[in-house]
């Protein structure tokens, strides 16, 4: 089961040094998810070989325009490129206003159907459920309503290892042990859970723009195989990051520890920031595990067993 | 006195084959103009070594999206890089709703006033006059209202040829020589205004997307010095073009030829022509002074003096 993270953009605000405003694309076996759909963002798509037309969700965080002003065109694009899957969108209720208000001036008439679901200001939320991953909206402190998103792989049943198969298991036995029940036989032998099967511990991304360094996210965020946490300045900014609503990267990497994640992403970087080693420098001290958000780069959330 | 045009986007609704949608920067001296705002335009200016902050009006031809969807995220830019001149907007009514709506949810604080300037419906408009230019829009024939645009350089006072100049000139002569006047002397030797000065000839550029082939436009175009004109299609698409509310290459020769400019720009490429040579090849036999709009492509006007 593929799982992967695609950066396709990660500046703060403005466009600039080719860097974009924020837009992920993330991939769950067969369910693309856009997180957040900056200006340009279908041109990205376009530039790191994703296909626009597979995404069925799109998350919007908050409605800063940095964060969505590309949705726009991409909604117009699906729907030139004869789009007919329903979409759904996910954000506060003013982007409904927006969109209705601009489609409405251009008298455009979508070929597929649009699906608004709202999130509700200060909430925790589970936005979107199939049967393999669930996606969950928790509050972020920024300066107007936003959202953090958690993307939580459902617990599998577990895996038979193929090498210790017996040639005589029958299908019930096979069932009772992929649900994670030993079999006991009747000639009194017992098929071990433990010894026949392997386990998958349920994998998640966290997705965290914009906000200030507040432990009220650790529940959502703990133990996440992947964190995305904006850090939108270095460390001898932190009361202006205070007063925007933002953090540095030395925060992030405080809630990364905090939360026991393994892996942590840094992006939406201020455009006053040409170099970003010392972000990485900043960070990786307080958690080791950091990288920053280059724009085209995928990160692979692999399955742990055991 | 510089007058240029550089293509920032040339294709027709979808960022396709590294084309991006409408969006021109227009040069008149010091007067920094821009021509439709296509989504990612604000990066097409940072490509091209062009100057946003210099920019203070701005023209939407119409309300489809592939004409300004790039307008949001530019006017956000301006202000959090702290711009304070006032910007004007031109444009058909519902634009300013939409700015309304968008802004009002992202809770932004321009650092610059914003004024909007309506442009009514098939009607004939001066929308901004200076001593040097003035740009006037006149209606054009599309799905939705949509507007043309004229750069019109004033007639500007004679130029008083160097080589000739006597050194016994007095200021009053030379003001009339530069006003056109012959100048009578009291010794009863005549100034000639034809021998002494130049003459220019006022320059115009004409922008005209999105329409159908119509010769109502040719009194707004006529002897122009540069043209761009729509040719969504080729001349295999006729019938399609005129019902999606778009011309074709050789339709725009042909308005070109009619309205005896001096020079044509094709632009708004359908997506489905990734090699556009046939555009030249169909339009160059009507009006061989047809060039394709290539981005990042600046036309210069130069002055025709005699």
């Amino acid at each position: 089961m593929t799982f992967e993270v695609t950066i396709l953009g990660s500046t703060a605000a403005v466009p600039l040094y080719n860097r974009h405003p924020t837009a992920q694309f993330v991939q769950y076996e067969n369910t693309c998810l856009l997180f957040d759909c900056a200006e340009a963002t279908q041109i990205q798509i376009l530039k790191y070989k994703k296909k626009a037309s597979k995404i069925d969700h799109i998350f919007i965080s908050h409605l800063h325009g940095d964060h969505y002003f590309g949705l726009l065109g991409l909604l117009s694009s699906l729907s030139l490129q004869k789009r007919t899957d329903i979409l759904h969108i996910y954000a506060h209720a003013g982007l409904a206003e927006i969109l209705t208000v601009t489609f409405r001036h251009s008298h455009m008439n979508f070929t597929y159907p649009l699906e608004f679901h709202e999130i509700v200001p200060e909430t925790e939320q589970v936005l979107f459920e199939n049967d393999q991953i669930l996606v969950r909206a928790f509050p972020l402190r920024h300066r107007i309503a936003c959202h953090g998103f958690v993307v939580e792989e459902k617990q599998r049943q577990r895996k038979l290892i193929k090498e210790k198969m017996l040639v005589d298991f029958t299908i019930p036995e096979i069932l009772a042990l992929k649900n994670g029940e030993n079999v006991l036989r009747e000639d009194g032998t017992v098929l071990s859970v433990e010894y026949f099967t392997q386990h998958f511990e349920p994998r998640r991304y966290a997705f965290c723009t914009d906000t200030v360094y507040t432990e009220s996210i650790l529940p959502y965020i703990s133990h996440a195989n992947l964190l995305y946490h904006e850090a939108t300045f270095l460390d001898d900014m932190t009361d202006y990051a205070l007063m925007t609503g933002h953090s540095t990267a030395r925060q992030a990497a405080e809630i990364a520890k905090k939360a026991q994640v393994k892996r942590l992403i840094l992006g939406h970087f201020s455009i006053r920031y040409l170099n970003l080693e010392p972000f990485l420098s900043e960070a990786r001290p307080i958690f080791p595990e950091t990288y920053l958000a280059s724009e085209g780069l995928s990160f692979e959330i692999k399955p742990s067993v055991w």
